[in-house]
């Protein structure tokens, strides 16, 4: 099958062979979405090897259990091993020997075929689309924010960052009533948000809006995210942080115990809770999708991805006989 | 009256007038407290100019009300507006129009003699020693913990640093009853909180004790504490910020991000919480007393503060008449 692949750190579609795990299931990948991590991954965040990519939805080809088979599903994608202390404490996605699809030793979703564990699976129900369903692990992401910190209606919240995972966010908290305020450097990406009803500010416009916010969640990934929502922070607020790059930030201790604010890192969240958000038709991230290239052209697609200024970009993965490319 | 000030970058004993303000109240300083904060002050941290010092415990010569003439007593260093929002808000420490004694805008305790406002003031209980009560500051500081932390008897709690307010802090959190490990590099200084109690560790013996700690605070100042800190934290555990300092740590986000780490900076407390756990005898910071110098010797006291090694120098500020010098 086809696969885009990291190898010796450089970018490669390769034929390689079909995942064939009996104990887990086999799935045939509909769409899966280029993310801001992908970019890191390649720029050598975690010394990954293999298939990229994290953010799929796709169809069971095979399985353990024969009643998944065709079905249409989404995956968390840290796989743990059940049996350490946090598996045992319920926290699969903290348990200290997981592989995660497309980041740590197992071959992610940028291919014809994924392989995960059956547990790792939910069904997509039908009144949600692929092109939707595709991005249920960023908005699973999006929505965990809200099981770690309280983000009132009345509280006034501001979203760093104008890019996929931000405008995710900033519908997630939309959605919840909350009043967010979402914060960025395009305005063309703004225009999306703004689309969407969310409110919108250019970066330049707020430098001097010091401490205006109770809680800022920053996901530009920007080297001075963090100074510049330590800046928009009030005292004791919140400060949420979505980037996971291995780029140092500058933080000098004295600029969050002065003010005593809180850091809250925030990565993976609850698949059925974003597939209930998309349901509800209570977001409506398509609006993001800026292209969809065959798995073929898939470093084109990822040149594309990375190209600033551009939201998601989708691969279709699985292309049966006879479909016209 | 003499005083220990900080002029043009420079430490310097002088001779100012003693403060007269009729609507503040004037304290003869007792005793006042050398703390790393007044360090880094001096290597420029806050661009501070005039008396140092911000641990005291002193007796009111004269005050607006005379009621206070006599009583001993200790203070809040934060003097708030009073009308800001934060103050509104009740939160006089994060007022931004603050000044701070002996750090914002404000003359400190390093003095013969100090002005406060009336509402900064703590009457001390008579139980309580004044070589006690001059850790009141601090060790509200310490509390400070409790107020923004869940920490329960049971969950495991490492204190990274045994200088004086890392000793402090393991010392109430063993007086609520919490299982605290203290962790420093200096045997001596284990051994004091040893004396106290307190489990010890040397950081060395926990080079391979990665994510054990539900809670993990901060308070060795040095640039790699951050660092140590998320290594020794557990996934989705805390990590309590206690350094006030302008060097910047190099923060990875995916350090924070990944394990969903908390960082909460902690600065000021509650200073009758601090005298209520002095009159109960929970804790005993005059172990901590390496020195005691009189303000003449301020230059060297400070000296003595200052070397590695070396827990709490204080000065006898006030000397009546005829006291032994």
């Amino acid at each position: 099958m086809k696969a885009l692949r990291l190898v010796n750190g450089q970018l490669q579609l390769a034929e390689i062979p079909r995942p064939d795990m009996p104990e887990e299931a086999v799935i045939r990948v509909t769409y899966a979405g280029i993310c801001a991590t992908d970019a890191a991954i390649v720029r050598g965040y975690t010394g990954f090897s293999g298939t990229l990519g994290h953010e799929f939805v796709g169809v069971v080809a095979a399985a353990p259990d024969a009643a998944w088979i065709g079905r249409r599903v989404v995956g968390d994608i840290n796989v743990a091993c059940g049996t350490c202390e946090a598996c045992q404490a319920g926290d699969r996605h903290h348990c200290a020997q997981r592989t995660v699809i497309g980041i740590r030793q197992r071959d992610g979703a940028f291919a014809e075929y994924l392989a995960l564990p059956l547990r790792n699976l939910y069904a997509v129900p039908d009144t949600v689309s692929d092109l939707d369903a595709v991005f249920a692990e960023p908005l699973a992401a999006a929505c965990r924010i809200l099981e770690q910190v309280s983000c009132r209606p009345g509280q006034s919240v501001a979203v760093l960052g104008d890019g996929k995972l931000g405008q995710l966010i900033a519908q997630v908290l939309h959605a919840h009533g909350i009043a967010v305020t979402l914060i960025g450097r395009h305005a063309r990406k703004l225009a999306v948000a703004a689309g969407a009803g969310i409110a919108t500010r250019h970066a330049d416009e707020l430098r001097s809006a010091n401490r205006r916010f109770e809680v800022v969640v920053e996901t530009s990934g920007r080297a001075t995210g963090l100074a510049e929502a330590l800046r928009l922070v009030r005292p004791r607020g919140t400060v949420v942080l979505k980037s996971t790059s291995a780029t140092p930030w500058m933080l000098p201790p004295a600029a969050v115990v002065v003010p005593e604010v809180t850091l809250v890192g925030s990565r993976c969240g609850d698949m059925p809770t974003a597939l209930a958000l998309l349901a509800a038709r209570k977001v409506s991230p398509q609006a993001l999708v800026e292209a969809v290239y065959d798995l073929d052209d898939g470093l084109r697609a990822f040149e594309h991805a990375t190209t600033p200024g551009v939201l998601k970009v989708l691969l279709r993965c699985y292309l049966p006989e006879g479909t016209p490319r």
